[in-house]
């Protein structure tokens, strides 16, 4: 990885409006875990999680992002800051090689001639694009990605690669899109009718808000009359499935291999633990978290936390309590009659 | 959306064979639902659900489809059918907007030597037909997508876009696969051997029936000796991965993200709901309805409704519930002995 | 399928090392399954697990591969091994088609400047090869496969097709990566900040070491400071997600669906059902079994089964007894109260 930067700590500091602590004369060449016992030369680590303080003392990172009162811990220079994880974030996005897309339509691309492309965006090889489709200004359509017709893709927004936009996607500013994702697909919409499945016209499209990202091989179906909907700044982690007519609320974060199902609606700030089930047609409130593998089977009025499932034994003790969970009702009935 | 498609109500009522309740000369020029409140000009909804019955009194739409009991209820002029939905679907189908697959190949994609792709097929951009690969009549194999050696696609059959068929995959008439589906993946067949893993050949291929749905990022296995099987008219949506020498009967519907391992049969109109599991090995019959997320691990061989799993609740009931559940063999016979 | 393949009995036991009981002149030219009634002609099957003994006797294929025991029983001729699956895993092969994967670069590929490809190493049509990515001997890298930046494939690995490597990815040597698989993708890293999320910089890659399998649309996201790392002879299936800076040990082989968050590390020789779900942060010990559809939330070490769930029941019942868990801890209490 080419990386010419380097930085002496006080101009980190200053950048950054961090208080600094100890030598700002070091030099930090990029960034490495608190813990790493093989921490390359000129590295700079945070401490956020109070379980890692353990390692602060012993620490082989040139310098540590802190919070004041963790200072006088430090063995190391500290850049101050009451929320080091963010300003950790802002520190490594200096070590960060660029994305190589130049400016321009790359030749193997296939563009329809109704479509328009920003001369300041960037479209990557073999990427096609569609009739009627718009690509903003400093947009970055990646190696092979394929967008359909009648899609937009805001100001700043990428996807990385792979990616595909069927129909009627419509993407905000600076929405990340990550490879294998799938955005506007049919939704699942079938009617019985004569023996056999008559499939319903998905005739709506999908709106993503701003700073969305999309994780990869994520598949977002596009609505059945209305649109689906992720307002700004919703987070979806890799192999989510996204129904038709879903609503995701602002700020929403969702972790990887959640399933949701259509029409449902989710509120903002929720955080969706990995693994999860919604099923269709619910509400969540805003402010809700699931916990990880729970199924949602119920509309949720109350922010907290939610959870179902049993948990992780050994088998051959899992398998008796199992067998029980069969009988669960008998047994209760007996122990309320007992109990007269 | 270009779409020069308007209709008037009784034109619609003719053509689909249904009552007229009301004004036929009114205009439909799209779909809506019956809640909308902003609903457009000459749209039509549909009630199927009694549950959206409250909506009807107030709906926007310039008419509903209904059955014959809600039609005295309709504000709007009104289309009567036994099944509402049904007819709504081939209504909704007149505004659906084509299409753009011109017929033949175009010119950025690779065709092997020996494939074989029918002159009023369209191939898309940037596509691949391997050796031996066949297109039949009126096929549309979309941009991005690769086709392996020794498969087949049957007439008026669709690979949206980026699908991929590995090798030795044969789809029916009219199968319709959206992005990211790849079918014909090699199965998961490893033996033991010597202190690591050895591959077992995947000699088999996957036959996919006419009518059939293969929905976003849906992985089917091909088979290890014999061939992975779905027969006609299944329905499969987004993110199921089907394990090698599955067979599933006719005119199932599978929500999406469902795991289905290896050897399973599934019978005939089974329903299965999202991220449901099925081990391998076992046998449904037909008219099998699996709940959501549950997990299927012995055959069934009578029909109806089956679960799996514990409900959502605040995380604090939860985990004092959960922690229960690890005793409750115990509890039971504690119970049991008390009953003697 | 082509295939000139024929071989005497004999030439197989031979060439494998194995006994040959009964009529070594006999022609084998495919496999078959035992139980398959109509085999072709010249097949051979085998028999490993004993429930599969009772198609012996009928079985239709022209030899079977079995342990010494079973030979008395078998009508017809057989080769003899202490391991029959891994003895039949090594003849199928010698019936499977060959991959079509000429040395080379396709004319349509898009290899950037600084990327190096092995003149013995195939790149099929339509892949992308980013800056200062290299191609080892005997690679291939099937169509419509993307590489970013970064990236290395070792010798005799193969990307059937339409895989991504993102960036930052090292795949030892024999790895192979089925379709839609998406390795190197961003972490999913999140800082809340004033208001709304901040990306954290994911500046790690990902190793993958010898001889792995990674299935269709699996996928590893690259690490946020240090690599996710698979060791060598690691085994996934299909539509497993894998999260930053998970380590799985050697051999250790996962089922579909699987989702493992991040900073998790597994052991050595680890078997993970279908559809199970690890949380960050934890550490399983070598040869842990996990069941299909469990949730691992805690760190397990000592070898064995582990599971979690309930079983499957008719709705009805299950209804019954999923909301007595709702209820489990008051019920406990009553019954420990009364016990006392």
């Amino acid at each position: 990885m080419p990386n010419a930067s380097r930085f002496r700590l006080h101009e980190i500091a200053e950048r950054f409006g961090l208080s600094l602590h100890g030598d700002g004369q070091r030099f930090i060449a990029g960034v490495t875990t608190l813990q790493a016992t093989d921490a390359p030369a000129e590295t700079l680590a945070f401490l956020a999680n109070p379980q890692y303080r353990k390692f602060l003392a012993t620490t082989a990172a040139s310098a540590v992002v802190v919070r004041a009162e963790y200072v006088a811990d430090c063995p190391v220079p500290a850049l101050i800051s009451p929320n080091p994880y963010a300003a950790y974030a802002r520190i490594a996005a200096l070590f960060e090689p660029g994305v190589s897309a130049p400016a321009g339509v790359h030749p193997t691309a296939v563009i329809a001639d109704s479509a328009k492309v920003d001369p300041s965006a960037s479209v990557g090889p073999l990427a096609v694009i569609g009739e009627r489709s718009v690509v903003a200004a400093g947009a970055v359509i990646g190696a092979g990605c394929v967008l359909g017709e009648d899609c937009s893709v805001g100001a700043g927004s990428r996807l990385v690669a792979r990616v595909t936009l069927v129909c009627r996607v419509h993407l905000g500013e600076r929405v990340l899109v990550h490879p294998g994702a799938v955005i506007g697909a049919d939704g699942f919409g079938l009617a019985p009718d004569q023996g056999a499945w008559l499939k319903v016209p998905q005739l709506g499209g999908v709106r993503i808000g701003n700073d969305c990202e999309i994780g990869a091989n994520t598949t977002i179906d596009r609505g059945a009359i209305d649109d689906t909907v992720l307002e700004e700044d919703v987070r979806l982690d890799n192999q989510i499935q996204v129904g038709h007519n879903v609503r995701i609320g602002a700020h929403t974060a969702i972790a990887g291999c959640v399933a949701i199902a259509g029409s449902t609606t989710i509120g903002r700030w929720c955080l969706i633990g990995g693994a999860a089930g919604i099923v269709g047609h619910l509400t969540l409130c805003d402010k809700v978290t699931i916990g990880a593998m729970s199924l949602v089977t119920h509309s949720i009025d109350t922010p907290g936390e939610y959870a179902s499932g049993t948990p992780l034994q050994p088998k051959r003790e899992w398998r008796k309590n199992a067998a029980r969970f069969g009988q669960l009702d008998r047994l209760a009935r007996l122990l309320l009659r007992k109990s007269d």
